[in-house]
């Protein structure tokens, strides 16, 4: 094989080459959710990516949020925590998991968040990584929010497993619509951070399948992992559409105040 | 005062006398969720109800939903936390902080859940109350669920504080309605296990305000308090319009399928 081209494909690769943070909330090691991780980091490695794992069950992840998180404080009186967050931030002076999830995410192209459905939503392990890890003054704060968010560049995408059956998820169905019930996590948390957020995969149906069927679920799990360049992602709300007290701005386009249309 | 009347009034009190549990979630004593809690207990028992707080951060709740929250196992190799719930439940050997939150859910006709919002939703330490306390087989499972789901009779309400302003969560402001936001808690969750859900009692803007208009906001929370037994209630699928399945029924008055209407 030419040296040029072996040197070109290289370059292509290093060009392309992803740093993937996987933050994986299970208690089972032989659970779906862990073969979805160990899947996920096999697959990325063989592009060529570099991935990082935030087990948060291995790593006895603190979940709850309070005066613990800081080691210096503004105000040691009254703890309001994102005021914290910020002294903290800006003093280093947070918490040293907080600063080791912080720098994995800052490393991150990437952001995976793999776990089960608990109530619509994530088990209070993860949500607790949220409440913790995502810090005001740099994540987010003043106007910095959806396309002017702190975390604008990075991708993130949901795959998770539920109970539930699709066509109980759908407009419709007897939940409603699955992303209908995610919206706190794909709009009001990755998007409003300014992520840019991919469409969740979902594994349906996962603690009663065959393992046939386990597997097929892999491998589409495999297939949307090979896709994370070209998936259209979500839309959300652009700060341009608002002025500064967030008030919707008339557009040249609207119908008048008054109109009936 | 003559006896039979006062023996009438004491009757209509002990009817009417409810039983109100306060789950808290707030790390600050002096904070006005704090506030909001201090009031909801001085105003129920004033109004003759009993009442019983759990304090979350107080009470150190474990928020993580894992292994030792069983004191036996149906399955010791392999965790699956809704079925390790029922045979806990079952058997009586869920952990003892679970059994007694069971215990005071199963004595109260009112649930209020009183917190601020992080990330629209709630702080991981009562997203794991819902996790752990919640368990498969009591509150839910099969086919019980919404209006067939076993805490139906109960009644909840969430009383929270949020740091946006009423106008930013609308339909047209930039995160859409707040109700949609809090769809996984308000359907997923209250509606889900059968609860009897109220319109959740919000407090805008709270770190930004001035003390009169706190004052003013927990004057607007105490007459809400007063409204429990006349407030309608949030309306949720009902089972009957769903097959064995969870497939819709077909209805007299539904749009002949194939029909362009």
């Amino acid at each position: 094989m030419p040296p040029r081209a072996a040197s070109d494909r290289r370059q292509e690769r290093e060009t392309a080459a992803m740093n993937v943070l996987i933050v994986f909330a299970h208690h089972e090691p032989q659970s779906f959710n862990a073969a979805m991780k160990n899947l996920a980091v096999e697959e990325f490695e063989a592009q060529g990516h570099r991935v990082l794992v935030s087990d948060l069950y291995a790593m006895k992840w603190k979940a709850v949020a309070d005066q613990d998180d800081f080691c210096s404080r503004a105000n040691a009186d009254y703890l309001v925590y994102a005021l914290e967050q910020r002294h903290g931030y800006e003093n280093e002076t947070l918490a040293p998991d907080i600063l080791a999830e912080l720098e994995k995410l800052d490393w991150a192209d990437l952001v995976i968040f793999n776990f089960p459905i608990y109530w619509f939503s994530m088990p209070a392990i993860l949500k607790g990584w949220f409440d913790r890890v995502i810090v005001s003054g740099k994540c987010y704060g003043g106007m910095r929010f959806y396309d002017r968010g702190g975390l604008r560049g990075k991708k993130a995408m949901l795959a998770l497993t539920i109970g539930g059956q699709q066509h109980m998820l759908t407009d419709g169905g007897i939940h409603g619509e699955l992303d209908a019930m995610l919206r706190p996590i794909l709009r009001g948390t990755l998007g409003y951070t300014g992520m840019t957020v991919l469409p969740p995969f979902v594994a349906w149906h996962v603690p009663y399948i065959e393992p046939e069927q386990r597997t097929e679920l892999l491998d589409q799990y495999r297939r949307r992992l090979r896709q994370v360049d070209s998936l259209e992602p979500l839309r959300f709300p652009s700060m341009d559409d608002f002025d500064d007290m967030l008030h919707p701005l008339l557009r040249a386009d609207a119908a008048p105040i008054g109109s009936a249309r």
